[in-house]
């Protein structure tokens, strides 16, 4: 029986993770719940899963409920440390998941990991202290499959597939709005990840998480447009044989295999069933110049700390900024790239530094939003 | 260094082996070249690898060399028990493939296996002998490559593709001429091998070598038509993820890999660029009305020992009467059904059996070739 800690339980992942739990009472315990602000919601899952302890973090809400509770960011602090859990699966939403997940991994066990964020900006931090990371993200999660009994020196290059979002074959982007932008063609997911998919920033902070996971060089990670959402990702080896994996777009999938590996759940979602589904699988060049927040997130890279923090505290601001009808979609890149040379911090030697450097990126950001 | 012996040198994917060897000399030495009748081929391939004994099967022709020589099938014999050798590749056509290929696994070490009738024909003998066998033919090469580091227990089916040959599109087979059916869209190969393609024999073979290989009932081995050639077979596990291989259809990619498993090599192959190809990957159902022989093969497998051998005894007199214009197209399967229906042969108790029981089904095969 492994014992399991969700942090973010009331956002998609965590409602798909309690799904996946729920079919397999004999393997998985939930034994903490952290939620943001969604008070009713978690109550709801308390009284399912009755867990040992969860915690509201942005509320000061409460409910009777027979086991300890927190509130706040200490008492993610409190409960991480306190609860005995074998896996985490770390599924905050947005540089809010930074320090949870980094405490998280402290503790040793399984980090099953959806919070993107928390490598992108605390990359070398959490790969330092985690035990085993497994990979959420579907791209993510098809890279860790396809490299399942491969040898590392023998990987050419991964290649990380988008499915190009909603506006893939829209001229005019500068009219966009917030509700066209949350129309995502294929996977149902958060708003901030959502917009993401839009602007192609989805994909290129999964270039910078795939890096720490996998220890790759940015050279290594390679995206193509797959308007289908079917093949996940694929590895090139250096045979030039590729591996691929592929399913349809149930994140309920990845979130098993990051519970069960090495083991395969029977998992009752509905089957690929190519041949019957009369699918023609198609595969694109990413447009850089009407999606440049791809390449944004290869330059922060290579210019290396703390530039992906910066791109990602900017991206943030951004996107809500876009959410509230203050920018218009096209300026979601504008002002990542103008946060990006405006930024000027030293590089954090700690995780709290990295939270620090977000903190004021954001700020830095959304004067450059007033600025536009 | 790995030192290597070849069956069938002069075939297609014997000089595909040649081919691969020669850009690894550091790891592997050929030790013996065993082929059928092309003497010429024969001769200049030990002159360029230089291995220490040649054994030209069907023919008394001889040439100077400088190591020893054999003929017949008493030499094949003679030399797989003599040279010492790491890695056999069987790569002889057809049922006469069968006995090396036996002898070539009782002497132990690996077998690179793409002579699909020996596993057809004598699957139990083989498989029984065997150390190791790595799979040649690109989908079975695929599916090994697909199950790497997975538990045998998760594995939901294996899917083979299949191109769907040259007239997976045309209404009527009754024409098709030798010429048309030699033609393969995508795979350059061998004629028998083509020809079977064409009639989707080739799948059903590989159907039942599929089986003895991973050691799974039929139920569990399915096909799909995949016109393209780019995803070689996929695998279906228990949580309904699938993984796949792909690559540029290059016979030169499997025979690496079954050289150099668990090692991948750095191959100079064309790179699959998706994205760049602009293909459209498609699956459809196989259609078993107008091929019949798909269905034939899972319904000799069925009918359990010896119909396989009778099956591939059937289609090889099929095909060559074909060829030699004697039937149309659309008759191979009728002989190969009509061979089945009338076979009464006992279960066979050593691959010495099936090589009998294989030399009176074909006899009986022409007797049916005759009344037709």
């Amino acid at each position: 029986m492994k014992r399991v800690l969700i942090l973010g339980s009331t956002g998609s992942i965590g409602e798909s993770s309690l799904d996946v739990i729920r079919r397999f009472p004999e393997r998985f315990k939930v034994i903490g719940l952290v939620a943001g602000r969604n008070g009713r919601k978690l109550r709801e899952q308390a009284e399912i899963f009755k867990p040992e302890a969860v915690c509201l973090v942005e509320t000061q809400e409460f409910f009777s409920f027979n086991g300890k509770f927190y509130t706040g960011l200490k008492g993610v602090k409190e409960l991480i440390e306190t609860v005995d859990f074998d896996i985490c699966i770390s599924a905050i939403s947005g540089s809010a998941g930074i320090l949870p997940t980094y405490w998280a991994a402290q503790k040793g066990g399984r980090l099953a990991l959806a919070n993107k964020e928390s490598l992108v900006c605390a990359g070398k931090f959490i790969t330092e202290v985690a035990k085993e990371i497994i990979p959420v993200d579907s791209e993510h999660s098809a890279i860790f499959q396809c490299l399942n009994g491969e040898r590392k020196d023998s990987v050419k290059e991964i290649i990380l597939t988008a499915s190009g979002g909603p506006f893939r074959k829209r001229e005019n982007l500068e009219d966009v709005t917030p509700e066209e932008a949350l129309k995502h063609p294929n996977w149902s997911m958060g708003t901030k990840v959502t917009v993401d998919s839009a602007t192609l920033m989805n994909k290129g902070l999964e270039v910078i998480e795939a890096c720490w996971l996998f220890n790759l060089p940015p050279e290594k990670v390679k995206v193509v447009i797959h308007p289908q959402s079917i093949v996940h990702s694929l590895v090139r080896f250096s045979d030039n044989s590729v591996i691929a994996q592929l399913g349809v777009p149930d994140m309920r999938i990845p979130i098993a295999y990051a519970l069960s590996y090495p083991e395969r759940l029977p998992l009752e979602v509905e089957e690929l069933r190519l041949e019957l589904f009369g699918l023609e699988l198609t595969f694109e060049e990413p447009d850089t110049e009407r999606f440049p927040c791809l390449e944004l997130a290869y330059k922060a890279f290579k210019m290396g700390y703390p530039y992906p923090i910066v791109l990602n505290a900017a991206d943030e601001v951004a996107v809500e900024s876009f959410l509230k009808r203050e920018i218009p979609f096209t300026a979601i890149p504008k002002v990542i790239e103008k946060t990006m040379e405006l930024a000027d911090f030293e590089e954090p030697s700690s995780v709290e530094e990295v939270v620090e450097i977000d903190r004021r990126a954001k700020e830095l950001a959304r004067k450059v939003v007033e600025c536009l």
